[in-house]
């Protein structure tokens, strides 16, 4: 199986690179045997959020949440009771690195798999992971699950999912973290480019490629939602917000409203892990107010371009009661874990 | 004469406040006399600038300007050639103050009148400055130059720009050096309650007070068209960008395209100035290339409200040669120093 994986740009993608999957004698796929660690902060994190929802795979494994913020040495489960999450009765998602090698002296991130048995981490390699999800884990999938990765749409795909992930999902960190004007100057130029380029792709087309929710489609929501939250102010993507690019904002909105996406959103966790975290550019730690998010929930006229959200599929039931985002950071979802058309 | 005097609010309002007036033995009116040193990055700078054009009293008090960016020490004439004031002859804007009190113990500020036979400050007490040039050099106006302050106005213009000062142009500051979380939120919630009565009141009238032009548009100008390049994001003063007020915004747009506002403005100045001289907001000091801009010169639709710029009187006509904004700096300018629409 060639499945695509990205390139590495600036980031560090040293990963542990495992991977689970049908035919491994050490991983195997096995419902009940891993935990996925996220942070709802974290774009990379969120892309395996939504699929494992989109794909159902609730069931089959279970979801850790570490804070927003998070020190030096490694991300939290502060928002658990103790300080502890309730599966790893760990504190920290350092731990499960170190158990997996002692003195493990790269990046904590997440997203993280993590085996049950051995509470030690699989894979943080998260190119791979969300693939993962849809190519290996396909027999527990729920019934009504999209095909996210299409073979027959592969080849269109592939090269959106690398222009992606280098102009865009990797284009708004290479604009924040740039360290002199000119690094800064050429990474705006090409951040708003790829947004051109995106903005008049999604002019005509409901999604990025086919008539369908992909993959695709994912990788470029994590970054859309935090666009105006963050990138906009936080890493100086300044050209305009995206509410003023109107194929982009529907688009974004669209999928905002689908099961899936927005339901998973969590915008104060998101501000406060970039306004806290990265204190060498706000080093008061104030979080924004702002924006105002209410734009989200309203009417986004993309259903006279055709296409449906999941083909022959349906979309995902209801969030279970312990995954739902807290309805002060999203206002867009109620108690009941579900989005709400505003009036 | 009971001239309207702005309230302090945490600024350090204790200026020189000698006055320039008719009746003065010491500091009497008298053209070509006196210098005006500003710095066009600065908001209260320039309410005198604008001011100073509208009236036609560039023959009668001669400009200089202060470069965007300054030291602890004091704003500097790094803009002119040999970084010098080509009539002052002095290299720093503090030198003016030293002359007028050795030792000068606080904040070396613009806009500030300084004598030219003393190279010293007369005045930078800025509430009272604009006024002065109003109702002290009136023989000196140009034809055709608008009643600014009219008498007959001032009881309904007097609360409006004390509002205006204490929660907009002072709103956006206490916003932008709010130490704490919660001075944060509260600097948030004062600014956007004062722009959401701006938006209601400039929604069906052309001007803040009466049908024409007055100092209450003037002062609110200076922080609207610093909104987006520098409150929106550097400031935090972010649930919306003034693009996102209907009627702020077109009435900033009527402003700017009227010959005294938009044709001083130098946004490059402006962005300069904030995002390199408070490092301990930005400590990159990397200045963001956005917002586009060009929507400034776009139709506003204001026409309809009735009222006119200037009633009786006239439009100034062209900035003179050496005291043109730089088109690189501001897309809406001209080399001939006049604003053109866009198509």
């Amino acid at each position: 199986m060639t499945a695509y994986v990205e390139p590495s740009f600036e980031r560090d993608t040293n990963y542990i690179d495992d991977r689970i999957t049908k035919d491994s004698p050490t991983w195997p796929v096995e419902p009940g045997r891993y935990r996925l660690v996220v942070s709802r902060a974290c774009p990379w994190a969120s892309r395996l959020t939504t699929v494992r929802r989109l794909l159902g795979l609730e069931d089959a494994i279970s979801l850790g949440v570490c804070g927003p913020t998070h020190d030096a040495d490694s991300w939290t489960f502060d928002l658990d009771p103790g300080g502890l999450d309730p599966v790893l009765k760990m504190p920290r998602l350092k731990d499960a690195f170190e158990n997996r090698q002692p003195g493990y002296p790269r990046g904590i991130t997440v997203p993280a798999l993590v085996d049950l048995p051995t509470r030690s981490v699989v894979t943080n390699d998260f190119p791979q992971m969300d693939i993962d999800l849809i190519e290996q884990w396909d027999a527990f999938h729920r019934d009504g699950a999209p095909d996210l990765y299409p073979q027959a749409l592969r080849a269109e795909m592939d090269p959106v999912m690398k222009r992606i992930y280098t102009e865009v999902n990797n284009g708004v960190y290479r604009c924040g973290f740039a360290g002199e004007q000119p690094a800064y100057d050429a990474a705006y130029d090409r951040l708003f480019t790829a947004l051109d380029w995106l903005e008049e792709r999604l002019t005509d087309r409901r999604y990025l490629v086919g008539d369908h929710i992909t993959l695709a489609d994912v990788r470029l929501f994590t970054t859309l939602v935090r666009f105006d939250p963050v990138y906009h102010g936080h890493f100086k993507c300044n050209r305009a917000k995206l509410i003023e690019f109107p194929a982009l904002w529907a688009y974004a909105r669209d999928l905002f409203q689908t099961p899936g996406f927005g339901d998973t959103v969590d915008f104060e966790q998101i501000k406060r892990h970039y306004y806290v975290v990265h204190s060498d550019i706000n080093p008061t730690g104030i979080v924004p107010k702002g924006p105002d998010l209410s734009g989200w929930m309203t009417p986004h006229g993309r259903e006279s371009l055709g296409g449906s959200a999941f083909g022959d599929g349906t979309a995902p039931g209801a969030i279970a009661e312990g995954e739902r985002v807290d309805p002060a950071d999203n206002p867009a979802v109620g108690p009941d874990g579900v989005l709400h058309r505003s009036n």
